[in-house]
């Protein structure tokens, strides 16, 4: 059975989630569908990309990961199909592309050319981006959906800048249960640790020293820190929310000091 | 593989839907199941028959909708089973598929007896209505479920007011991006605009007197309105919420008028 | 068709649930799976066990119930495999199976052992309780799992209690409806009951002495009791919700006095 996730900022209450669904399912009646979620906020391509870029990797190699994020088509609009990691991924090219591949490389990119004419589409995901994802899903070749080009859209993320002894980084996301998650990730940061002790510094004079394992290593209600399920550097409080506790958002700065 | 989608208020966080899939799945093993929503507010049949029938055209023909809104037993109470359009619907007849039908008549209607005595279920929804969807999903004949009958129950639904160069109209439903939606179809405007220019007044003093075809045809904060996936009237804000920027909610009136 | 069932507090807007999913399909790409909800408040083990008690009895026989809550790993950690009533439970031993049971005996009892060592688990759910879900979904025996155990881990909960004509109970739980459900149980009420009249004493005066049947029994805006799907004593308002309304929240306590 191929499988066919979905990531949007549709939601669950309107009917355009179910939408999309039936359309996919009226070509490829037998396909899985999975959502990885429709509750990204609105246009957040960030937010986004974060939540897709650590759910892929759990389902199986050739997944059709569709992403149904800021798809409106404006002059100059192009669709994109993508094969990254033994995955696929189709979108607008909105910048999103760019973050998920980070500093790799896709394995092929496409531009998706279904269409006689863009312009009068009031549904592209329905419309366009369902259609590439059965192409894909139903075996076909990716090359068949248009021109092979070089580059997605670029979108600048801001990412940690290491200076010396100090490594400084910034909230990405917020997660439901609260935890904070930075986007210094464990590699960065064990390559600058080098089997030094820190100093995690944040808002004005909050400081955490220890690298925890599980959340529960410290007293309930107390703060700790963590490289969690996602990879990333995580400031988290064992059974509460380290985000309204302690006053951390998405961009605010945090700073890691790396000590002798 | 047949297909029932589900429509109903329930939310996700209890154990009704929850109940609800199972009970379906051990009638009908290998069936699709589709949430369409959980999220309708508590009894809004009005808002559930707009999900509805924007949704349900976008499934194969032969798909088995099932409404899970307002369906507790009262005195006089009947479930129907209805084929629309080449799909099935059954739910409770509450009004709600006088509002899906419209000025339509359905191919078949019928009132579900499949069960003795209807007081004292305590889940219609599991009990009678999960029945009749498996009954007509494993490919049984509709007409077995029980008692052909003329017409559902006619719910009143405001419908637009046509006075000489002039459309009243309201707003039906707001989407969770804050699009506000009219109940003026397409059809109705094309019908009576016979090519002229339009303005499209709405609360004091707004006014819009150009037809987009993308949320983005104007500037990132600026109104616009347009016929959107649902193909009635929206005013909608670039990348903003409509809705609360505008202060526009369900019922409010707003008007278009047709000018030389 | 082997089914699994999903009760988590992961919440659907973040990445969790889909590497969840992701997970499960990887092993047992056939599988269906079902979310009961991944909307239980973080942490509460009491919400969890009441939605998962009041849903898995819908599910066929051998459906495969994943509980994913509390399941970090600390020092003296156990998973645990049940077989119950014709199903089977997944999860920590953190107290949640003894609330599931109540009084009754699991039919088989299994601490999970197919990990080495669990302290460097990031992700317990994926990397030991969706192995072992798998395990029994794909049809192998749960005794392979580990070691046969006695008991759960015993999670102390409030039951009713009974003085001469009085039962006393707390609220256990309001659903999306704001619908209060009770602790009392429909054959503790019978059983005390023995045919005479009662009266239903919550807040300061309140009072109900009829029990309905159905919501709408009463006029719109009115109070009711009832046993509802859950088949607890539920305070209700017929279209309206009973908790804000009445002030009735978790842990609040109720008495049923029964007179001659």
């Amino acid at each position: 059975m191929s499988v066919i996730t979905l990531t949007t900022d549709l939601g669950y209450r309107d009917f355009y989630q179910a939408a999309l669904k039936g359309s996919i399912i009226s070509l490829l009646p037998d396909v899985r569908l999975i959502d990885i979620t429709h509750e990204i906020p609105s246009f957040n391509i960030q937010n986004a990309a974060f939540v897709l870029q650590n759910a892929y990797h759990y389902f199986p190699k050739n997944t059709v990961h569709l992403i149904g994020i800021d798809t409106v088509f404006q002059e100059g609009s192009r669709y994109i199909a993508m094969k990254y990691n033994g995955h696929y991924f189709v979108g607008a090219d909105n910048g999103i592309f760019s973050i998920i591949l980070g500093e790799d490389q896709a394995e092929e990119l496409y531009e998706i050319e279904i269409m006689q004419d863009l312009r009068f589409l009031h549904f592209p995901l329905a419309d366009i981006l369902v259609k590439a994802a059965c192409h894909i899903a139903s075996g076909k070749d990716i090359a068949e959906l248009g021109t092979k080009i070089d580059a997605p859209l670029q979108k600048v993320t801001l990412l940690p800048i290491i200076e010396g002894n100090i490594i400084k980084g910034h909230v990405s996301y917020i997660d439901s249960f609260g935890n904070v998650i930075s986007n210094i990730s464990k590699d960065l940061f064990n390559q600058v640790q080098k089997g030094r002790n820190f100093i995690l510094h944040f808002k004005r004079n909050e400081t955490i020293n220890k690298m925890s394992w599980h959340y529960n290593e410290v007293s309930e209600g107390e703060k700790l820190c963590l490289f969690g399920i996602s990879n990333f550097l995580e400031i988290a409080i064992n059974k509460g929310n380290a985000s309204t506790l302690l006053g951390l958002y998405p961009d605010e700065m945090i700073m890691i000091e790396f000590i002798s």
